[in-house]
């Protein structure tokens, strides 16, 4: 439904402008610098050459697009959008002046989307900074280039209200690796909603998992109704924001939205297991683990470390209720502790947590992931990657990959440091093992994966 | 007490090595590159000369020193320990293989305390990294220099039973400029504990707040009593591991502390003004608060965003009791809306989230902390300085920071982003401006300044 969005033959940029400061410059120079290989029309009265791509005069004057970028402000994009109509698929009325500004703004809204459905067109907007497609290099948001960055193509569909809280949280994990397969704002959301866009992600092989920033549900039961569906097939993960009473009213400045009852929400996602994510951090944290982990059934988790008190906090990280996950420590096997104390590592402490002590190397960890592996007592698997001490090398990540990928745990990786360590974290996002920067992180991840199998585990009955 | 082992004027490193791979010329180097300008003797039976210094061959051969490093296995530690006692204010045993490992280290544990008592010298271990100080360049701790990061001078003493967890948690922080005044590990502590080390830093003009990192309490009394007086100086921050059952468990095997219930230690900590953190991110972000930081007295919050959903999630986190910090959002005054309104950004919601929308420039910031400054229903302020929009720049760094020192409110900075933001968390930092990149860790340093003039109003009492 959506795949002419997603992968347009054609783009037509009504407003496209000459001068670098305009947007209608910059959505432009995105698309090609992107690498977007489709047809580009830039429509502007002026006609002429923007960044070597011949400029139409009017919008009569381009063929029939998949999509068409509207640049132009509130008033001129009305006068457009008749003409853009006619020859667009899908329209991104970028501007800001409709619904949210008030009566003037929603009568505008009102025309717009009137004319769209005489010509069967769809509105992804308006106020929104548009998509984002890495695969297909489709960008039309604009953000200062020297000063943020784009991610590159990954397993992640992420649906936002808030453009500008969509594109910080994806500026901040691009270091990282973290890979999107599309990116898609609703802001004032007057055609083209999360539902719709729920289900397509549902079915796009591409994605991974689906995560949204939400203000307020278009139409709750219909979320209800499809998370159901697409939750056998995929994870979700959704921040609701506006959760508490001034929270909504923020809301409603932000994006006119009217929340309901927190509580009421919280039960309709675990009914239809949804995962909630609280913030920024939590949204894309759970949507890695949940791309790349595998779900967790039990609550039995081994940790392996080479420092004591990692391990220790680790530990009451994942036993507490309160300030914590309420999972439980495994009990290793007789086996197992044999196994590590006798073939790999003599001088480590073979409770759980596993603590190697820094004499720890590449090969012990090897070693010891493979006892665990064949420990009827554990459920998960955390391994921290410290690579700090001497005998430990930029091998553990393949070692660590390897267990990830052909052992039967599911495995979740926590390091902790500067440069190295996050060059280190980029090289586990790449090999799709889900990685955290930080004791707590990193024990979440698990809890995530535990709701995942709870949530599978129901669904199978 | 301890101003000889912070700042020594001379150093013996006993057991120093012509080998690189060892730990006796890795502990010479350390001090070298880290630029300890004091005087060095090397000790080793084969004489010599390391890095260009003259090695002695025996202990007895140097003069007295402040410090001696022993870089010795265990027996051999306890060997040359009653030469080393003779010449020495303090020692640091490095090496394990002591009371950590049952009867027979135990033993030598009771040997080596026996001959510092005989010569009043005193011990910071065995078993520990033990101590590292930037300004004066002394530094035991082995790392792998390629694989991570030592920080630079700073406000923060950080005192902790685990080495390795200490030595990680600097890393991490590092790349942020943040600094540290002390690094002390206990290790085994048999002699010197966190309550002497407390005392001493409560009384240290460098660090603007103590933080630990402690599975067992030497003398939990002793503590509160430290604790006491010295939070009337400076705050305390300390991540008390172990909290649970299976993570006392782990922490006896780690240390050999016997935790005892965490409810109680976590009145005891209440009581005494200590606040607590739960991991090493929690750690470091709240002293850098309470060391940069005004403390906060009230609970309403003013929050400037220029992304509206920054500005909702923020307000649920302000607002939440169960996910979140319980706070208030302001209600600003009717002149504050009105000066915002009129004078700076019209464009721009007043409501409290100020959204000054991604139109907002430097300037527009300037106006709105001086607004919010002088309104009396406001506590604290939160202000995210985002830097992807296009009339944003780093300036806004020099604005927020001018207001963090001239203004009266208690300021704390948000940002989010990759590469670009985390170079301005860095300048915020320098700039000794509390600055976190992420919503959730901003808003928690808020909690923290609040709880600090909560313990400072009850003090005044």
């Amino acid at each position: 439904m959506f795949d002419r969005l997603i992968n347009p033959g054609s783009i037509a940029v009504i407003g496209a402008s000459h001068n670098p400061q305009k947007i209608g410059y910059v959505v432009l120079k995105n698309l090609v610098s992107h690498g977007y290989r489709g047809e580009v029309y830039p429509v502007n009265p002026k006609g002429g050459e923007i960044l070597g791509y011949k400029v139409y005069a009017n919008v009569e004057d381009i063929p029939p697009v998949d999509l068409s970028v509207i640049t132009l402000p509130a008033e001129l994009t009305v006068k457009v959008f008749e003409d853009v109509a006619k020859k667009s698929k899908f329209i991104i009325p970028i501007a800001g002046g409709f619904g949210e500004t008030g009566k003037e703004g929603k009568e505008r809204e009102k025309k717009i989307l009137e004319i769209a459905k005489k010509y069967n067109a769809r509105i992804i907007g308006p106020n929104t900074v548009g998509i984002y497609i890495p695969s297909t290099g489709v960008n039309t948001a604009l953000v200062v280039p020297e000063r943020s960055r784009f991610p590159g193509d990954g397993d992640i569909a992420f649906i936002t209200q808030s453009g500008a809280l969509g594109l910080l949280t994806m500026d901040s994990v691009a270091m990282y690796n973290v890979g999107f397969s599309a990116f898609i704002n609703l802001g004032n959301r007057i055609d083209v909603n999360e539902n719709e866009l729920l289900e397509f992600f549902g079915s796009d092989e591409r994605s991974k998992v689906v995560i949204m920033y939400i203000e307020s549900f278009r139409d709750g039961r219909e979320f209800m109704r499809i998370a159901r569906e697409v939750t056998r097939k995929k994870p979700i993960v959704v921040l609701k924001a506006g959760r508490t009473k001034r929270g909504g009213r923020a809301a409603s400045l932000h994006t006119g939205a009217l929340g309901g009852s927190d509580a009421v929400a919280d039960g309709a996602f675990k009914q239809c297991g949804v995962i909630r994510a609280y913030d920024e951090v939590e949204l894309v944290d759970y949507a890695r683990a949940l791309a790349y982990g595998k779900p967790i059934h039990g609550d039995r988790v081994a940790v392996v470390t080479s420092a004591g008190g990692v391990g220790v906090v680790t530990t009451d990280y994942i036993e507490s209720q309160e300030r914590g996950i309420g999972m439980k420590m495994a009990e290793l096997s007789e086996e197992t502790k044999r196994r590590i104390k006798e073939e790999v590592v003599p001088f480590a402490s073979v409770e759980n947590p596993v603590d190697m002590t820094a004499q720890a190397s590449d090969e012990d960890y090897d070693g010891v992931l493979e006892a665990l592996n064949s420990d009827p007592n554990v459920d998960a698997i955390l391994v921290y990657a410290l690579f700090q001490t001497p005998l430990i090398s930029e091998r553990l990540v393949d070692i660590i990959t390897r267990w990830h990928r052909e052992g039967d745990k599911p495995i979740v990786v926590g390091t902790i440091g500067s440069e190295f360590a996050m060059r280190m974290l980029a090289r586990f996002e790449e090999n799709k093992v889900p990685a955290y920067p930080s004791i707590e992180r990193a024990v979440k991840a698990l809890r995530v994966l535990r709701d995942r199998g709870e949530i599978l585990r129901r669904l199978g009955e």
